[in-house]
């Protein structure tokens, strides 16, 4: 049974979502349909872009990815499909794939020019319904990636302030997410950091780490350690470390090694 | 394999929406369950009606689609389920399936009343766990309609202020839903504004229009377009029309077409 | 097709509840994947025990329920799995089982200590993704619960204060739940209250009851009713009891019987 994924900035109060699934259904009635968010934050190509790397890892690898966080739709901003690995990746050509299709790496990639694989009828403004959701199915049910359009090579990837080191041995990066419960997730590696103790730099506060778990400091207190997604990340136990810094995903975060 | 839609007031937060998931598939194993939403407001049979009619024609037409918003639950309000096209509508018998059930279009319909059909512990509080989840599972199961209760010919239908034209040309509508984007859906169809351009009111603001997509006009920028639903809708590019007209569903819009 | 629930205080704005999803179709394809909810207050163990509660009953008996909400993760905490009934529960050891597997009540319980049936790779955050996923996962597959871990007889239990009855024929409890509609769930059994009319007392206030149905007062009124978790419940008629009454989780109540 293919999987799909569906990612979008719809939330789950309008019928947006399930008009999506129905069409999918429709065409494709053995595809199971599994949603990874729809609350990214309105037109926030560059959340959608971190929440599908996050999860693409753990969903096999045939998975069928559908992206919608498309400002642009009904504009000159192509619709496309690519082959990530033996899966797919639908959605519109604004970025959204910038880590799923990684630069310098080959990809099939095709803009979705054929209509014999949309919906009859196509609205201005939702195409996750009129033309991903079906070209999705169209992929589950086995037609090829090049019969749905025209191969192109410069799918849009946005620029990324990767993270860095310093001949000091310090560690420069920012924080690139924010999540549910408050804790602010860095793009500085994990393994960076193993081996030794830092004195981590963000909002003017230093916090000594990284530590091995949450529960390795008191209720309340600041901490770091390295997070499910192998980056280093701030927490408060039993709180919120974007409340109590006050900042948000763009604020820089340093690491220096201490004396020993 | 069945499709069954649900629509509900119960949110995320409780385990009200997954008890009537075990229910349905502790009776029909084979059954696929999808969320049209849960987040209508509390008590909002009008919401839930207009939300299930934008969802009802991207279904399979064999779908069963249970909506419970149910203010009356355990009054003498009936349960009724009906025949929609190959599929069913099953819910409470207060205005719900206003759209899906036309005025003057016969439709098999039937009261609730083989408690043969239900769990056997019926709650005052909670029939969508109690009597629609297991209708709507025995229905994926093939239980034809007339089994499960006595026919009736008089669902509940709740009045609707059709949009008009009037002879000098201008159309009159109002707002009928807003969107998770702050976009105010009319109703008044996009095809009524076909082949010219418009002078439209609402809040008394005008907006010329309507525009071919969000990315036509400049961001923050009020326009006017027709919604994936295909008819009139007033938006704000990346932003909210709601938020910025200050205006809610119930608002008069007016379309004057423009002098040539 | 067997049935894993999963309950966590994740939400779903962040890709958590997704990587759980797609580690377990990469174990168990054939698995069908129901969320209870994903909105369990942050680390609040006793809201999701009670929350498991109300859905556990309705699900089919062999279903495998996963309960996510850890604030230990990465500490001594266990991972525990444990057979309920034909079913299986799997999560930490932390007392959100507490209903579930009731003391004094045999239950085949493990630690899960076979790292061969987790992912290859485990974080210090996320066992729900690295550990209990997998897991429930092999267990749908068929693997005995005795392969997954050691046998443990000591899961941690929460304190409960169970309603009492007085001998002047008084009850008394507590809130447990409020829930999306802000009524006000207490441990009261309705069983307690059959038969004769009572005196609620609650924050002050004075309810005679139990009313049979929302319907049966006017919008806006207060009422008490037996709840569809057969409990007295308080509520306000298309409104919300813990908005009206400045009440939550914790507050007493107390019913007496009225003069005939």
């Amino acid at each position: 049974m293919p999987i799909i994924t569906l990612t979008t900035d719809f939330g789950l109060a309008d019928s947006y979502v399930a008009a999506m699934k129905g069409v999918i259904l429709g065409i494709a009635p053995q595809a199971v349909v599994i949603d990874i968010t729809h609350q990214i934050a309105p037109q926030n190509v560059r959340e959608a872009a971190y929440v599908l790397r996050t999860a693409l890892p753990y969903f096999p690898p045939a998975t069928i990815h559908v992206v919608v966080v498309d400002p642009g739709v009904g504009s000159a901003r192509r619709p496309i499909a690519a082959r990530a690995g033996e899966g797919f990746l639908v959605g519109p050509d604004n970025g959204v794939f910038t880590y799923a299709l990684p630069a310098g790496q080959p990809a099939a990639c095709v803009h979705l020019d054929k209509p014999d694989y949309w919906l009859a009828q196509i609205s201005r403004t939702f195409h996750g319904r009129d033309i991903f959701s079906p070209v999705a199915a169209h992929l589950a049910n086995g037609v090829p990636l090049q019969a749905l359009g025209s191969s192109i090579d410069d799918p849009v990837r946005f620029e990324m302030q990767p993270p860095r080191r310093e001949p000091d041995g310090s560690l420069h990066g920012q924080v690139i997410h924010v999540d549910r419960f408050g804790n602010l997730v860095s793009n500085l590696p994990g393994g960076w950091l193993a081996g030794r103790i830092w004195t981590v730099r963000i909002a003017g506060r230093q916090i000594i780490g990284p530590s091995l778990a949450y529960a390795e400091v008191a209720p309340g207190q600041l901490l770091t350690l390295v997070s499910s997604e192998a980056t280093l990340e701030v927490a408060v136990r039993d709180g919120s470390a974007t409340e109590r810094l006050g900042v948000a995903a763009g604020e820089p975060i340093e690491a220096w090694p201490r004396a020993m």
